[in-house]
């Protein structure tokens, strides 16, 4: 295929390209250096096959000019702060809802084909139904970023309708794995680099939590493009078959990084405005396309915390 | 209460307005003309109580000074025009996802507390169950106009949670009765004055349709408003507890009307891209609160003739 990935530059981006490149892909690296990292693309940018344009999702034209000839669109660009969605409301609109609209639009426009779309279990807000499956009831959001989302979703079923993109849209649980630099597992780790006597958690620390290896992320969604039923739109739950506590995670933290801090809790069920207590998808509909995760939740924070580790 | 209305000037926005005035409630309506029309508000511009600012719902500063002091906002104003979405993708977005996007941001810089938005029923693109309950399965969005509703529904319950706002979704049947002008009834309306002998029907007739008088719309909106759960959102279909079929409303318009036109059907389960073969709505949830409509689907695509017939 010729794949044209934005937020190239990205954690899940960037090894999604070096794994598209090594299966012998052309791949074109849309970024704005916004959160992407140069380095992380230092092992594509060797690659004969990789070229990277620097350039905002929120440039209409420049995304077109850059996504000529590309028949497959891995959309990751996005905001993907939950946490502090409340002091800028507007971010997670233009960041993942306007973005999305000018993906597809530029998709439209080129004659591009087929999107895969970073979605977020966020979506499914405070759901009733554990594991949660892609077909749950209706939910209601509690989340900016869980909203732009599912407006996110909504745009490309909608074109997927209308223009006859097809659509393949991923609600991730959390991804850890190299590369890996913003949400919990990374907070928890720069406080005990800070003071390896002291953590502090938010909420009561029993929020339950779904994690999945970045490998297993990419290797799910590229399985999911060549496996799926020949539908405009398929939507896949990707996480694994379990959950774990906040403080199971940090103990597994400390237990790596060779600590025994004192913990403190902000207190309450939730760690801040829109976290939700509780995350556990059903994935038996990746898992009948063949697809399993690599690693467990463990191992996924053990390998998380190993990358971050000074080597 | 201290109203606010968006599309005030639009169909149901006026027949809104007129309902809160008689009730005793302050007005103020916001419109940019841009589908309103002037002389939907002339009771309204009578009223001591009711006050016209022209604006832009695009306009987040203009709509912020207008919102000042006011404690519920009935957010109307919308591109309600489904059938075209394909062909100005950019237009539900700015209309209905952004523009809904600034009446919240007004309401967080104001402080504004309640918000009432019409959002569709076609929200639940082409459900699996009918009558369709508010927690049906996740959706599948099959129009822009749905996916731009869906998108303005999850902000709202976003900013509900994020800011303390009480949010008011009421996805709606198609909406009949006075002032009324935009959808099949008008389209056939205008065919029929023009050809009497002729009318011709998108599809082939067979797609099964909701409709709702808008006195009886506006009723529930309000009974909602008083009576909900106290619950940060609530959310209600409104329409009547039955369907009619395309060609059902055609023979009763022509009827109505007093001609027996030679009708022909653009064939095809569907009218046009995005169009609902099957739209009906279970309305239990807002009838437990004492609600049930006046008028039937016949009555409402009589009463809507008659309006629109020559006096």
């Amino acid at each position: 295929m010729k794949a044209f990935v934005t937020g190239a530059a990205g954690f899940i981006g960037s090894n999604l390209v070096d794994r598209l490149l090594a299966l012998g892909h052309e791949v074109t690296g849309y970024d704005n250096f916004s959160t992407g990292v140069e380095s992380n693309l230092a092992p594509a940018s060797a690659h004969p096959k990789f070229r990277l344009v620097r350039g905002d999702v929120l440039d209409l034209p420049a995304l077109e000019r850059a996504m000529q000839s590309h028949d497959t669109v891995f959309h990751l660009a996005a905001n993907a702060d939950v946490r502090f969605g409340t002091e800028h409301p507007r971010r997670d609109l233009e960041q993942n809802t306007i973005a999305t609209f000018n993906v597809l639009e530029a998709m439209r426009l080129t004659g591009a084909k087929r999107i895969a779309f970073s979605s977020t279990g966020s979506i499914y807000g405070e759901p009733e139904v554990f594991p949660t499956p892609e077909h749950a009831p209706f939910p209601v959001q509690t989340s900016l970023y869980g909203a732009s989302k599912l407006a996110g979703e909504g745009l490309i079923q909608a074109y997927a309708e209308g223009f006859g993109i097809r659509g393949f849209v991923f609600r991730f649980v959390s991804i850890l794995g190299e590369r890996y630099s913003h949400g919990h597992v990374v907070d928890f780790y720069r406080q005990l680099c800070e003071h390896p006597g002291k953590l502090h958690i938010l909420g009561d620390g029993h929020q339950k939590k779904s994690y999945l290896y970045v490998q297993d992320c990419v290797a799910a969604m590229l399985l999911a493009l060549e496996q799926a039923p020949d539908r405009l739109v398929n939507i896949f739950n990707l996480g694994t078959d379990e959950y774990c506590e906040v403080r199971d995670s940090a103990a597994w933290i400390c237990a790596r990084m060779g600590v025994n801090p004192e913990i403190s809790f902000g207190g309450g069920t939730r760690g801040w405005i829109g976290d939700s207590p509780f995350i556990f998808l059903d994935t038996a509909r990746i898992r009948a396309l063949g697809w399993k995760p690599a690693l467990t939740i463990r191992q996924s924070v053990e390998t998380t915390i190993d990358y971050l580790l000074p080597r």
